[in-house]
């Protein structure tokens, strides 16, 4: 996410995984408003096989799945956030606007005024070592 | 950077660019330790270009040069922080090290309190669409 001049990137570790991540909200959130994994891969430009593979990674990360099926063959077919999906996107999205009082220090305001708005042109050529 | 739970990447934008981030962070010190861009490199395990690219692109971001290189030919040669780059270099850190109030928050505390410490076991295939 974008805060003020800084891109922060928050992920959520579970032993070698990630339970959750700024994709995978945006795809908790895809699923929620397309009530199937499928609609919300096609949304996103998500091939189906990786949005299965996010779904599941964060449904083995949880205490309880965050996403689930509705039993296939009948005529509701699709997929729905759990309870527990529809709260752990809510603490994820909660994380990331506590995180702007990053913004709120010295330590912001004194990189802010050093940087530049835009970077000078590249350099055309690579120096000899140094 | 690692922050309990949490695995947070925080980079400061310049137009198009990034005039800062944990990469140029390590580098910039590497620099500083080691007294040249090609021995930062080598400490860092990463290519003299690669290097030299990301110092031009640091130098170009800023107002004011964040390393500078002893004019080649003599006997000192190599490259060292400017007293810029060392401000630069200690509000980042400072900056990171401000992100750890995240995790003073209940949002926090709730995703930590729904993770588990590691993910079950991947599941074998790929569901039918839903």
């Amino acid at each position: 996410m974008r805060v003020g001049a800084l891109k922060l990137k928050l992920q959520l570790v579970c032993g070698d995984a990630f339970a959750m991540g700024p994709g995978k909200a945006d795809l908790l959130a895809a699923i929620a408003r397309a009530g199937s994994i499928s609609a919300a891969a096609r949304a996103l430009g998500m091939s189906y096989r990786r949005a299965w593979l996010l779904v599941d990674e964060m449904n083995r990360c949880f205490r309880e799945r965050l996403v689930a099926a509705h039993p296939g063959g009948g005529r509701e077919r699709g997929a729905q956030l759990t309870d527990n999906g529809r709260a752990v996107l809510a603490a994820y999205r909660a994380l990331e606007e506590r995180s702007t009082v990053i913004t709120e220090s010295d330590a912001y305001r004194a990189l802010t005024g050093m940087v530049r708005e835009t970077p000078l042109a590249a350099t055309a050529e690579i120096d000899p070592k140094r």
